[in-house]
Protein backbone atom coordinates (compact mmCIF):
# COMPACT_ATOMS: atom_id res chain seq x y z
CA UNK A 1 0.00 0.00 0.00
CA UNK A 2 2.40 2.46 1.61
CA UNK A 3 4.62 2.26 -1.23
CA UNK A 4 2.19 2.86 -4.07
CA UNK A 5 1.20 6.12 -2.67
CA UNK A 6 3.84 8.61 -4.46
CA UNK A 7 3.04 11.75 -1.86
CA UNK A 8 3.43 9.55 1.49
CA UNK A 9 6.05 8.44 -0.17
CA UNK A 10 7.54 12.08 -0.55
CA UNK A 11 5.98 13.55 2.58
CA UNK A 12 8.59 10.62 4.47
CA UNK A 13 11.51 11.13 2.39
CA UNK A 14 11.48 15.12 2.81
CA UNK A 15 10.85 14.65 7.09
CA UNK A 16 13.86 13.85 7.14
CA UNK A 17 15.36 17.10 6.60
CA UNK A 18 14.41 17.07 10.43
CA UNK A 19 17.29 16.82 12.99
CA UNK A 20 18.35 13.27 14.03
CA UNK A 21 15.12 12.44 12.05
CA UNK A 22 15.71 8.56 10.38
CA UNK A 23 13.93 6.30 8.38
CA UNK A 24 11.58 4.74 10.78
CA UNK A 25 11.22 8.26 12.89
CA UNK A 26 10.03 9.50 9.37
CA UNK A 27 7.33 7.12 8.64
CA UNK A 28 5.82 7.16 12.10
CA UNK A 29 5.69 11.15 11.70
CA UNK A 30 3.89 10.79 8.52
CA UNK A 31 1.32 8.72 9.68
CA UNK A 32 0.95 10.39 12.39
CA UNK A 33 0.35 13.74 10.97
CA UNK A 34 -2.11 11.94 8.15
CA UNK A 35 -4.40 10.54 10.97
CA UNK A 36 -7.67 11.78 10.80
CA UNK A 37 -7.25 13.22 14.37
CA UNK A 38 -4.11 14.85 13.85
CA UNK A 39 -5.17 16.42 10.18
CA UNK A 40 -5.93 19.67 11.23
CA UNK A 41 -2.52 20.05 13.36
CA UNK A 42 -0.11 19.06 10.53
CA UNK A 43 -1.99 21.72 7.92
CA UNK A 44 -0.93 24.34 10.59
CA UNK A 45 2.36 23.06 10.60
CA UNK A 46 2.50 23.21 6.85
CA UNK A 47 1.21 26.95 7.46
CA UNK A 48 3.40 27.94 9.79
CA UNK A 49 6.70 26.26 8.36
CA UNK A 50 5.60 27.83 4.90
CA UNK A 51 4.71 31.36 6.81
CA UNK A 52 7.74 31.07 8.50
CA UNK A 53 9.82 30.63 5.70
CA UNK A 54 8.42 33.33 3.66
CA UNK A 55 8.58 35.78 7.00
CA UNK A 56 11.84 35.16 8.31
CA UNK A 57 15.21 36.19 7.09
CA UNK A 58 18.52 37.24 8.83
CA UNK A 59 19.55 40.11 10.30
CA UNK A 60 21.54 42.43 8.24
CA UNK A 61 23.84 43.36 10.99
CA UNK A 62 24.33 39.64 12.88
CA UNK A 63 22.48 37.22 10.48
CA UNK A 64 20.21 36.24 13.37
CA UNK A 65 16.60 35.12 12.43
CA UNK A 66 14.52 37.97 12.02
CA UNK A 67 10.86 39.18 10.50
CA UNK A 68 12.88 42.83 10.28
CA UNK A 69 15.57 44.32 8.48
CA UNK A 70 17.62 44.32 11.93
CA UNK A 71 16.87 42.07 14.52
CA UNK A 72 15.87 43.22 17.93
CA UNK A 73 19.17 42.29 19.65
CA UNK A 74 21.11 44.41 17.29
CA UNK A 75 18.48 47.49 17.79
CA UNK A 76 18.26 47.18 21.28
CA UNK A 77 19.41 50.22 23.15
CA UNK A 78 19.07 48.36 26.69
CA UNK A 79 22.23 46.18 26.52
CA UNK A 80 24.37 47.00 29.11
CA UNK A 81 27.64 46.19 27.16
CA UNK A 82 26.88 47.84 23.17
CA UNK A 83 30.64 47.73 23.03
CA UNK A 84 30.72 43.56 23.16
CA UNK A 85 30.18 41.37 20.11
CA UNK A 86 29.97 37.44 20.29
CA UNK A 87 30.64 35.18 17.17
CA UNK A 88 28.14 32.18 17.69
CA UNK A 89 28.17 29.32 14.76
CA UNK A 90 24.62 29.23 15.25
CA UNK A 91 21.27 30.14 16.20
CA UNK A 92 21.13 27.88 19.03
CA UNK A 93 24.22 28.63 20.24
CA UNK A 94 23.14 32.61 20.29
CA UNK A 95 20.18 31.58 22.41
CA UNK A 96 21.95 29.33 24.56
CA UNK A 97 24.45 32.46 25.68
CA UNK A 98 21.57 34.86 25.84
CA UNK A 99 20.53 32.79 28.93
CA UNK A 100 23.84 33.70 30.69
CA UNK A 101 22.52 37.66 30.93
CA UNK A 102 25.10 38.81 28.02
CA UNK A 103 24.57 42.19 27.86
CA UNK A 104 26.67 42.63 24.65
CA UNK A 105 26.03 42.38 20.62
CA UNK A 106 25.82 38.71 18.25
CA UNK A 107 26.81 37.77 15.40
CA UNK A 108 25.94 34.70 13.69
CA UNK A 109 28.38 32.98 11.31
CA UNK A 110 25.48 30.05 10.57
CA UNK A 111 28.01 27.23 10.41
CA UNK A 112 31.90 27.00 10.77
CA UNK A 113 34.86 26.43 8.73
CA UNK A 114 34.89 23.12 6.89
CA UNK A 115 37.29 22.64 4.46
CA UNK A 116 35.94 18.97 3.64
CA UNK A 117 32.04 20.76 3.65
CA UNK A 118 33.42 23.12 1.29
CA UNK A 119 32.39 26.03 3.53
CA UNK A 120 34.29 28.91 3.15
CA UNK A 121 34.95 32.39 5.23
CA UNK A 122 32.94 33.80 1.90
CA UNK A 123 29.73 31.24 3.66
CA UNK A 124 30.23 32.24 7.01
CA UNK A 125 29.94 36.40 6.11
CA UNK A 126 33.19 36.67 7.84
CA UNK A 127 33.75 39.83 5.49
CA UNK A 128 30.16 40.83 6.79
CA UNK A 129 31.93 40.17 9.99
CA UNK A 130 34.49 42.38 9.90
CA UNK A 131 32.77 45.43 8.48
CA UNK A 132 30.36 44.89 11.53
CA UNK A 133 33.11 44.89 13.54
CA UNK A 134 35.23 48.12 12.15
CA UNK A 135 32.01 50.01 11.89
CA UNK A 136 30.24 48.85 15.09
CA UNK A 137 32.65 50.36 17.34
CA UNK A 138 33.36 47.11 19.32
CA UNK A 139 35.96 46.78 21.55
CA UNK A 140 35.83 43.73 22.26
CA UNK A 141 35.40 40.95 19.90
CA UNK A 142 33.88 37.50 21.87
CA UNK A 143 35.37 34.14 20.05
CA UNK A 144 32.34 31.51 20.90
CA UNK A 145 32.27 29.02 18.33
CA UNK A 146 32.08 25.18 19.77
CA UNK A 147 35.29 23.36 21.32
CA UNK A 148 34.99 21.47 18.31
CA UNK A 149 38.32 20.97 15.65
CA UNK A 150 36.01 23.34 13.14
CA UNK A 151 34.95 25.30 15.91
CA UNK A 152 38.65 26.16 17.14
CA UNK A 153 40.00 26.72 13.30
CA UNK A 154 36.93 28.97 12.55
CA UNK A 155 38.00 30.59 15.69
CA UNK A 156 41.72 30.75 14.64
CA UNK A 157 40.84 32.14 11.54
CA UNK A 158 38.48 34.85 12.68
CA UNK A 159 41.61 36.24 15.42
CA UNK A 160 43.73 36.16 12.61
CA UNK A 161 41.58 38.38 10.41
CA UNK A 162 40.97 40.36 13.40
CA UNK A 163 44.63 41.13 14.02
CA UNK A 164 46.16 44.49 13.69
CA UNK A 165 42.15 46.26 14.82
CA UNK A 166 42.28 48.17 18.02
CA UNK A 167 40.17 45.77 20.27
CA UNK A 168 40.70 43.13 22.63
CA UNK A 169 39.92 39.68 21.46
CA UNK A 170 38.67 36.63 23.86
CA UNK A 171 38.02 33.08 23.29
CA UNK A 172 35.07 31.26 26.00
CA UNK A 173 36.94 29.87 28.78
CA UNK A 174 37.75 25.88 28.20
CA UNK A 175 35.01 25.34 30.68
CA UNK A 176 33.30 24.32 28.11
CA UNK A 177 34.28 20.32 27.56
CA UNK A 178 36.04 18.97 24.38
CA UNK A 179 33.73 18.48 21.33
CA UNK A 180 30.93 20.06 23.45
CA UNK A 181 28.46 22.12 21.25
CA UNK A 182 26.98 25.13 23.00
CA UNK A 183 23.53 24.65 22.28
CA UNK A 184 23.83 21.70 24.60
CA UNK A 185 25.26 23.09 27.54
CA UNK A 186 23.64 24.03 31.03
CA UNK A 187 23.41 27.72 32.10
CA UNK A 188 26.19 27.94 34.45
CA UNK A 189 28.35 26.06 32.84
CA UNK A 190 28.10 28.22 29.84
CA UNK A 191 28.26 31.66 31.71
CA UNK A 192 31.47 30.56 33.66
CA UNK A 193 32.84 29.94 30.57
CA UNK A 194 31.89 33.73 29.31
CA UNK A 195 33.11 34.79 32.90
CA UNK A 196 36.68 32.74 32.47
CA UNK A 197 37.21 34.11 28.52
CA UNK A 198 41.19 34.62 27.97
CA UNK A 199 42.66 37.72 26.56
CA UNK A 200 44.06 36.57 23.21
CA UNK A 201 44.74 39.57 21.47
CA UNK A 202 48.73 39.33 21.60
CA UNK B 1 15.32 37.82 20.04
CA UNK B 2 13.18 34.62 19.62
CA UNK B 3 10.39 35.62 21.27
CA UNK B 4 9.91 38.66 19.41
CA UNK B 5 9.21 36.79 16.70
CA UNK B 6 6.01 35.30 16.20
CA UNK B 7 5.79 32.97 13.05
CA UNK B 8 9.06 31.62 14.86
CA UNK B 9 7.17 31.01 17.96
CA UNK B 10 4.45 29.46 16.19
CA UNK B 11 6.56 27.04 14.28
CA UNK B 12 8.11 25.90 17.12
CA UNK B 13 4.92 25.48 18.57
CA UNK B 14 3.21 23.60 15.66
CA UNK B 15 6.52 21.37 15.24
CA UNK B 16 5.60 19.75 18.73
CA UNK B 17 2.48 17.57 16.97
CA UNK B 18 5.21 15.66 15.87
CA UNK B 19 5.25 12.59 17.80
CA UNK B 20 7.93 12.22 20.73
CA UNK B 21 8.62 16.31 20.13
CA UNK B 22 9.31 18.22 23.00
CA UNK B 23 9.95 22.15 23.55
CA UNK B 24 13.58 21.29 23.64
CA UNK B 25 13.62 19.27 20.45
CA UNK B 26 10.69 21.61 18.60
CA UNK B 27 13.01 24.44 19.06
CA UNK B 28 16.44 22.48 17.20
CA UNK B 29 14.21 21.90 14.91
CA UNK B 30 13.13 25.31 13.98
CA UNK B 31 16.25 27.04 13.76
CA UNK B 32 17.83 23.94 11.46
CA UNK B 33 14.64 24.49 9.19
CA UNK B 34 15.20 28.46 8.59
CA UNK B 35 18.96 27.84 8.45
CA UNK B 36 19.84 29.52 5.11
CA UNK B 37 21.68 26.10 3.72
CA UNK B 38 18.31 24.27 4.65
CA UNK B 39 15.93 26.63 3.55
CA UNK B 40 15.06 24.60 0.47
CA UNK B 41 14.55 21.25 2.04
CA UNK B 42 12.58 23.04 4.55
CA UNK B 43 10.29 24.57 1.77
CA UNK B 44 10.10 21.42 0.33
CA UNK B 45 9.00 19.81 3.34
CA UNK B 46 6.37 22.28 3.82
CA UNK B 47 5.15 21.32 -0.11
CA UNK B 48 5.23 17.85 0.76
CA UNK B 49 3.37 17.88 3.53
CA UNK B 50 0.29 20.36 2.18
CA UNK B 51 0.19 18.14 -1.10
CA UNK B 52 0.06 15.04 1.17
CA UNK B 53 -2.89 16.61 3.44
CA UNK B 54 -4.48 17.55 0.22
CA UNK B 55 -4.63 14.55 -2.17
CA UNK B 56 -4.52 11.47 0.74
CA UNK B 57 -7.40 10.69 2.36
CA UNK B 58 -8.66 7.27 3.52
CA UNK B 59 -9.50 4.40 2.03
CA UNK B 60 -13.38 4.14 1.49
CA UNK B 61 -13.67 0.00 2.51
CA UNK B 62 -10.66 -0.12 5.18
CA UNK B 63 -9.60 3.54 5.99
CA UNK B 64 -6.16 3.13 5.02
CA UNK B 65 -4.51 6.09 3.47
CA UNK B 66 -4.83 6.25 0.25
CA UNK B 67 -4.92 8.75 -2.56
CA UNK B 68 -8.13 6.82 -4.65
CA UNK B 69 -11.22 5.75 -3.41
CA UNK B 70 -10.63 2.74 -2.47
CA UNK B 71 -6.62 1.33 -1.49
CA UNK B 72 -4.39 -1.14 -3.24
CA UNK B 73 -4.46 -3.81 -0.30
CA UNK B 74 -8.90 -3.95 -1.25
CA UNK B 75 -8.52 -3.55 -4.65
CA UNK B 76 -5.37 -6.41 -4.65
CA UNK B 77 -6.88 -9.37 -6.57
CA UNK B 78 -3.45 -11.35 -5.94
CA UNK B 79 -4.25 -11.67 -2.48
CA UNK B 80 -4.28 -15.31 -1.46
CA UNK B 81 -6.78 -15.07 1.41
CA UNK B 82 -9.80 -12.13 0.49
CA UNK B 83 -11.32 -14.19 2.65
CA UNK B 84 -9.75 -12.76 6.03
CA UNK B 85 -10.33 -9.06 7.33
CA UNK B 86 -7.51 -7.84 9.81
CA UNK B 87 -8.98 -5.05 12.19
CA UNK B 88 -5.70 -3.08 13.33
CA UNK B 89 -5.85 0.08 15.40
CA UNK B 90 -3.42 2.44 13.36
CA UNK B 91 -1.63 2.34 9.95
CA UNK B 92 1.92 1.19 11.30
CA UNK B 93 -0.16 -1.56 12.62
CA UNK B 94 -1.11 -2.56 9.65
CA UNK B 95 2.30 -2.02 7.49
CA UNK B 96 3.84 -4.05 10.44
CA UNK B 97 1.65 -6.71 9.60
CA UNK B 98 1.93 -6.59 5.83
CA UNK B 99 5.89 -7.71 6.97
CA UNK B 100 4.78 -10.93 7.71
CA UNK B 101 3.41 -12.70 4.60
CA UNK B 102 -0.44 -11.73 5.85
CA UNK B 103 -2.63 -11.88 2.69
CA UNK B 104 -5.81 -10.82 3.89
CA UNK B 105 -7.43 -7.60 3.79
CA UNK B 106 -7.30 -4.84 6.79
CA UNK B 107 -9.49 -2.57 8.63
CA UNK B 108 -8.12 0.28 10.23
CA UNK B 109 -9.98 1.73 13.07
CA UNK B 110 -7.62 4.79 13.61
CA UNK B 111 -7.18 4.90 17.31
CA UNK B 112 -8.88 2.41 20.48
CA UNK B 113 -11.94 3.15 22.32
CA UNK B 114 -10.75 5.36 24.98
CA UNK B 115 -13.76 6.62 27.23
CA UNK B 116 -11.37 9.23 29.11
CA UNK B 117 -10.14 10.75 25.64
CA UNK B 118 -14.02 10.71 24.81
CA UNK B 119 -13.06 8.18 21.64
CA UNK B 120 -16.31 6.15 20.85
CA UNK B 121 -17.13 3.36 18.39
CA UNK B 122 -18.52 6.22 15.73
CA UNK B 123 -14.90 7.84 15.75
CA UNK B 124 -13.47 4.22 14.72
CA UNK B 125 -15.90 3.59 11.99
CA UNK B 126 -16.79 0.76 13.55
CA UNK B 127 -19.75 0.77 11.96
CA UNK B 128 -18.05 0.84 8.42
CA UNK B 129 -16.44 -1.96 9.48
CA UNK B 130 -19.22 -4.41 10.54
CA UNK B 131 -21.06 -3.01 6.79
CA UNK B 132 -17.72 -4.10 5.40
CA UNK B 133 -17.84 -7.60 7.13
CA UNK B 134 -21.32 -7.89 6.11
CA UNK B 135 -20.77 -7.07 2.76
CA UNK B 136 -17.38 -8.21 1.93
CA UNK B 137 -18.52 -12.06 2.31
CA UNK B 138 -15.45 -12.35 4.90
CA UNK B 139 -14.84 -15.68 6.68
CA UNK B 140 -12.49 -15.14 9.46
CA UNK B 141 -11.95 -11.79 11.29
CA UNK B 142 -8.79 -11.24 13.26
CA UNK B 143 -8.76 -9.04 16.12
CA UNK B 144 -5.00 -7.45 15.74
CA UNK B 145 -5.51 -4.18 18.32
CA UNK B 146 -2.99 -3.85 20.70
CA UNK B 147 -2.57 -6.20 23.43
CA UNK B 148 -3.35 -2.96 26.03
CA UNK B 149 -5.99 -1.92 28.03
CA UNK B 150 -7.60 -0.13 25.64
CA UNK B 151 -6.74 -2.36 22.88
CA UNK B 152 -8.14 -5.41 24.55
CA UNK B 153 -11.46 -3.31 25.55
CA UNK B 154 -11.52 -2.59 21.55
CA UNK B 155 -11.57 -6.13 20.71
CA UNK B 156 -13.94 -7.29 22.85
CA UNK B 157 -16.35 -4.43 22.24
CA UNK B 158 -15.99 -5.80 18.31
CA UNK B 159 -16.34 -8.95 19.30
CA UNK B 160 -19.56 -8.29 20.47
CA UNK B 161 -20.51 -6.43 17.64
CA UNK B 162 -19.96 -9.47 15.23
CA UNK B 163 -21.93 -11.59 17.85
CA UNK B 164 -24.15 -13.80 15.96
CA UNK B 165 -22.38 -13.49 12.58
CA UNK B 166 -21.71 -16.67 10.56
CA UNK B 167 -17.43 -16.11 10.68
CA UNK B 168 -14.64 -17.34 12.65
CA UNK B 169 -13.42 -14.20 15.13
CA UNK B 170 -9.53 -14.65 15.87
CA UNK B 171 -7.66 -12.80 18.36
CA UNK B 172 -3.23 -12.39 17.38
CA UNK B 173 -2.01 -14.96 20.45
CA UNK B 174 -0.39 -13.56 23.39
CA UNK B 175 2.83 -14.89 24.68
CA UNK B 176 6.63 -14.67 25.04
CA UNK B 177 8.36 -12.89 22.02
CA UNK B 178 10.66 -14.55 19.65
CA UNK B 179 14.27 -13.85 21.63
CA UNK B 180 12.38 -13.27 24.62
CA UNK B 181 13.97 -14.83 27.96
CA UNK B 182 11.47 -16.37 30.49
CA UNK B 183 13.44 -14.86 33.63
CA UNK B 184 12.31 -11.16 32.08
CA UNK B 185 9.03 -11.90 31.64
CA UNK B 186 6.03 -10.84 33.63
CA UNK B 187 4.53 -12.87 35.14
CA UNK B 188 0.91 -12.67 33.60
CA UNK B 189 2.36 -12.62 30.21
CA UNK B 190 4.63 -16.17 30.93
CA UNK B 191 1.29 -17.32 32.84
CA UNK B 192 -1.12 -16.87 29.67
CA UNK B 193 2.28 -18.11 27.53
CA UNK B 194 1.39 -21.49 29.50
CA UNK B 195 -2.54 -21.80 29.37
CA UNK B 196 -2.39 -21.26 25.36
CA UNK B 197 0.51 -23.76 24.85
CA UNK B 198 0.13 -25.78 21.70
CA UNK B 199 0.51 -29.34 20.81
CA UNK B 200 3.97 -30.20 19.30
CA UNK B 201 4.30 -33.65 19.81
CA UNK B 202 3.56 -34.74 16.14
Amino acid sequence: MIKTEPRLQELMTRLRVLPGVGLRTAQRMALHLLTASHRNDAHELAQALQSALDSIGNCRLCRMLTEDDVCTWCRSEERAEPAQICVVENYGDALAIEQTNYQGRYFVLQGCLSPLEGITPKDLGIDLFIQRVQEGGFKEVILATNLTVEGETTAHYLREQLAGMQLKISRIAQGVPMGGELGYMDGPTLGLALLDRRDCSH
